[in-house]
């Protein structure tokens, strides 16, 4: 999208936003023809895809909101706690989210996700995670809640489900997001607001994750790290207010747009 | 490699063994060109990939022989443990394996490993798995256990670090290989035999844990499956047992060939 809301195509530059294109300094190339004025307005569309095409892999920090950790019954971690979503678990920001088959505790989780745009391998220091962030979207961590915690201890095998991981629906480019820890996040399930926390309630902000995982791994371009979730999902509110075919799961963060998915069943 | 030992070129075919050429039914174009006699015998080669590229998950089953889950001191799971590896842990069976920095505990597990063929979603029993099912090679499942286990608790963690996955030599198809639980499984530290197992004493046996997997993700063609380990790994044996760098790590698995690694520092 361009700075005054107008839809661009980016297909004169790249088949995709992937971490080739992202290392190989696509964000200036689009910056340079949006400046330049060579960039055409899309046409019509029906769907909007997430805005990194085929991560490497999906990073997901674990209770990182000390209010989330409390209504999960968890205490505040010393470190960040680590697990992995298949990639194949990314749609785009308005797809369609199937309850997975047997599932009675489907959740939802609004995060703020980084698209990596530089290769992360041992930083000497969180300062120096700023030079391989391309940049910021909302992405849905969505958790079955009996598959992740009453099926064996390991988290992935309830984070892992067809459709789990809406992103998008912009990656909005680091400088553009300004500070990291002062971003509003809102999730609405049928319109009613069931989260809405601010990133700077982080227990471990972006910066510090990203350097904290470059100990453990190596993140790549076109890499996603989802930075956790602040508290209201529907494992700290009871049975009730878990995910149904039909429901609607709305998202928000500030500059980041706004998501919508209907729910569906598997 | 031929049924006579002698190493083909499969580029006239494919440039990489992968999933599209999996799905698209490329090891029956492998075995008309071989029974036609039109694959060139490979030039000299420096280094051996692994026998599928770009995976687009690694998933792993934890816990899965009794005697590995007895060393460890766990009890035995009543359904499979489930976790991921992140896909870019994948390296060729002789390649350089790294012990990351600041880690005393890196471990070794020697497993049969599942290359998928087809799509596996939902199916509706065991018996279905055989059809998604391309072949097996050995995996070196590398595990960091500090990392694993005494970091909070997702053992991720310890499982994605760089080069932690060796894979190979061969991919062997599923008829080729009979039954895939009745293999005999072997590894060796600077000589010394360290596990010496068999898959028949897998809890969960193959197309058990390709079904059970299929219905809580989907598993694609290209994905891997790495389906545990037996007794005999350094966490079981006291701290002398882990690895440091220039041992050297010896696997091997009844009819999917050896690999042999020199552990370096990272």
């Amino acid at each position: 999208m361009g700075p005054d809301g107008r839809v661009l195509e980016l297909s004169s530059l790249t088949a995709d936003i992937d971490g080739a294109f992202l290392e190989g300094g696509g964000i200036e190339r689009v910056r340079s023809a949006l400046a330049d004025d060579r960039l055409p307005e899309a046409g019509p569309y029906e769907r909007i895809g997430a805005p990194v095409a085929r991560p490497g892999k999906i990073v997901c920090i674990g209770l990182n909101y000390s209010d989330h950790a409390e209504e999960t019954g968890a205490t505040v971690p010393p470190e960040p706690v680590v697990f992995l979503k298949a990639p194949d678990t990314l749609v785009g920001p308005d797809d369609e989210v199937l309850v997975p088959r047997r599932s009675v505790k489907t959740d939802y989780e609004v995060e703020l996700a980084v698209i990596l745009g530089g290769r992360a391998r041992y930083l000497s220091s969180p300062e120096q995670a700023a030079r391989v962030i391309a940049g910021y979207a909302i992405a849905n961590d969505v958790s079955e809640r009996e598959f992740q915690l009453e099926r064996g201890g390991q988290w992935d095998k309830g984070k892992s489900c067809e459709t789990f991981n809406p992103m998008g629906p912009w990656l909005v480019t680091a400088d553009e997001v300004g500070d990291p820890q002062a971003l509003g996040l809102r999730l609405w399930v049928n319109g009613e607001l069931r989260q809405n926390g601010s990133t700077k309630n982080q227990i471990f902000g972006v910066h510090h994750v990203i350097w904290y995982l470059s100990q453990f791994m190596v993140l790549e371009p076109g890499d996603v790290v989802n930075t956790g979730t602040p508290a209201g999902v529907a494992l700290g509110r009871g049975p009730r207010a878990y995910l149904r075919g039909g429901d609607v799961v709305e998202l928000e963060i500030d500059g980041l747009g706004r998501q919508r998915q209907r729910m569906g069943q598997a």
